[in-house]
């Protein structure tokens, strides 16, 4: 029995921005009040983790154990813990879900509050953190800090999920997929026969594509540099394929799109991150009703820019965070839907490394080939 | 009877950018097929007059007869017309409806693109334009051209309405209250209970003001540079009058309103045209369901800014035109709101003038205390 007590174990910490992780033996503190510690089975490896490793976050803290999209089983819960007991599959989870707070009760946002300022701070809700590593405190992350063999987070952050899905797939609706397909399905909402554009075919795009097909968008277009993801691309849904870097000359990427849909796309969504393709892909929606979504998360200090004209003509610029999805309550049933062949999850894993080799995972991710790597523990 | 035969009459003409109107006699041909020609009662100024005569608006064409927020009698109809007759009350709409095209017809959007183009460029649909002044062609504005004793506009541009109603009050409804009236009632749809706030407190927004007040938002907070708008605004609603110049040392517009509102408002309007209103009006919204809505026109090649967070998590920016208000199905209602006292106009109307005060009536809307002007004739 490990309950009650701390557990040694791996995990990859990152002592400094900038630098490589590093695999290093940690002390687990077993779950407090209202947290639950958690065996990881295997996690994704994401951009947000390599976008605060890169220093660019300015939120960022070190040293922290990364990692935010992972699966696993609950080894022991904290006192108060209802909702969960150990042997339990789940999937930890950056957005919480209370269903006291404010946002919770609103019917209006997935966003919770409950344990947003400590997640913020890279700590647990009585402001300290559950790792320690020879023993100096070490950084959560995200509220989940899946790269490590054992976490704590909190009983309003765990998903619990059917025992029969592969916890080594499903991590991935921890975040990419999720964020993606529920920001067609929940945040835009896209309809049978809508028109809609992906800015961005990584994992998270491409999970806008299944989403948009699913919902039975007759219009997929694909944008992206990168040739090589039009295959998949296609596969997931899209309908076309458009290279950014080979429009005819002189054209924008949304005086492209305007001109090839008659007007402009319902839904636009931006999965890149990149301020400007976020005004592109605003401006590539129709006029009198297109929406555009952002997904992806900006470099820090960097902002949009419109004409408000665009707006005044009935263009809507709205995010979408977590893809919409209330974790706890949405989640199950998303492993579900994967279960029965609806979403779809193993296609995007096209890296498979040991925790040893994560580094080699966040050099993957840069290459334009990999859409997600996995480290099973 | 005046039908088929060129009307002799008086009409405001701008000759050039940056000078006073001159009122002069101009001939004004019969409509042709599908054209109405209306003889106007009265017409307010707007601020969007103003702004085109100043030269900052890149589509402004010269010599042209201003005025879009008119209300008058049927004089006679072109061929085909059968929507109206002479001696029906109606209000010219800048904002077409003709029910055919595919904006009409989407059900998402007030937008019409039927005279659209024609319109853009201060002519009829067939590319000319009914105004001769010594000859010389004159252009049309907005498609309607109120500063004149009689002017002809398309079919789908006319809105007929309750005879009863008093032309030289309902006239506004042709812009100004219908613009900030619709924009809370139907592109934000307020509910009862939401909390609103207005930045820009003339004619547009105290109609925002009602409409919020009407739809049962119970916190109205109204913003503007000058003290002397706190008096009407709470007789339309406001519960609370905020001066944006005396703010707590330090304190942005933004940060003061989240802060006395416990994390910022349902729904914020912008009715200024100020682009850095308009940023201030987005991140005054509440995280995770706020909605702005840009009603201001902003001048030529301004652009709006915010970083794309204030959207990820959960605030929405959108814009309205007319109100979202569809001019030929919905205006006939919004009079008939005014006749039983559900819409107020006549506060709204701070001056009168004759047409040859005019250019009075421009000086006075740059005074801070001049809600309405209205022309009769």
């Amino acid at each position: 029995m490990t309950a009650g007590k701390p557990i040694t174990c791996r995990a990859a910490i990152a002592w400094e921005a900038g630098k490589p992780l590093s695999i290093e033996t940690v002390e687990v503190a077993p779950p407090k009040a209202g947290e639950v510690r958690i065996k990881i089975v295997a996690t994704g490896v994401c951009h947000t983790d390599a976008y605060t490793l890169s220093g660019a976050d300015s939120e960022g803290v070190f040293p922290v154990i990364f990692g935010h999209e992972g699966g696993g089983i609950v080894e022991s819960v904290g006192e108060g813990v209802t909702s969960v007991q150990a042997g339990d599959h789940v999937i930890p989870l950056y957005t919480a879900e209370c269903r006291e707070c404010k946002f919770c009760k609103s019917g209006k946002t997935n966003l919770c509050g409950k344990v947003r300022e400590t997640q913020g701070r890279g700590l647990m809700p009585d402001g300290t953190s559950r790792f320690t590593c020879n023993g100096k405190p070490i950084f959560h992350y995200m509220g989940c800090s899946t790269f490590s063999e054992y976490t704590v987070v909190c009983e309003v952050s765990v998903a619990k999920i059917n025992q029969e899905a592969p916890l080594e797939k499903v991590c991935l609706l921890g975040c990419g997929i999720t964020t993606g397909y529920g920001a067609a399905t929940r945040t835009a909402k896209v309809q049978k026969g809508d028109s809609v554009a992906v800015f961005g075919l990584g994992g998270v795009g491409l999970s806008v594509v299944q989403g948009a097909k699913q919902a039975g968008a007759t219009t997929i277009i694909g944008v992206d540099v990168n040739p090589k993801k039009e295959k998949l691309a296609k596969e997931m849904g899209c309908t076309l394929f458009v290279n950014s870097k080979e429009l005819p000359a002189g054209k924008t990427i949304q005086a492209h799109l305007v001109e090839i849909t008659d007007g402009g796309l319902d839904y636009t969504f931006d999965c890149t991150g990149n301020v400007h393709v976020m005004r592109a892909a605003l401006e590539a929606c129709h006029k009198g009703w297109g929406e555009s979504i952002i997904i992806g998360v900006a470099a820090a200090g960097q902002e949009i820019a419109t004409r408000p004209f665009q707006l005044v003509t009935g263009r809507v610029w709205r995010g979408s965070a977590f893809g919409g999805v209330k974790g706890r309550t949405e989640l199950p049933g998303l492993v579900q839907d994967y279960l029965t062949g609806k979403i779809k999850i193993d296609e995007f894993i096209t890296h498979n490394f040991g925790l040893d080799d994560i580094n080699k995972a966040f050099d993957a991710m840069h290459d334009g080939d990999c859409i997600r790597a996995i480290i099973t523990y």
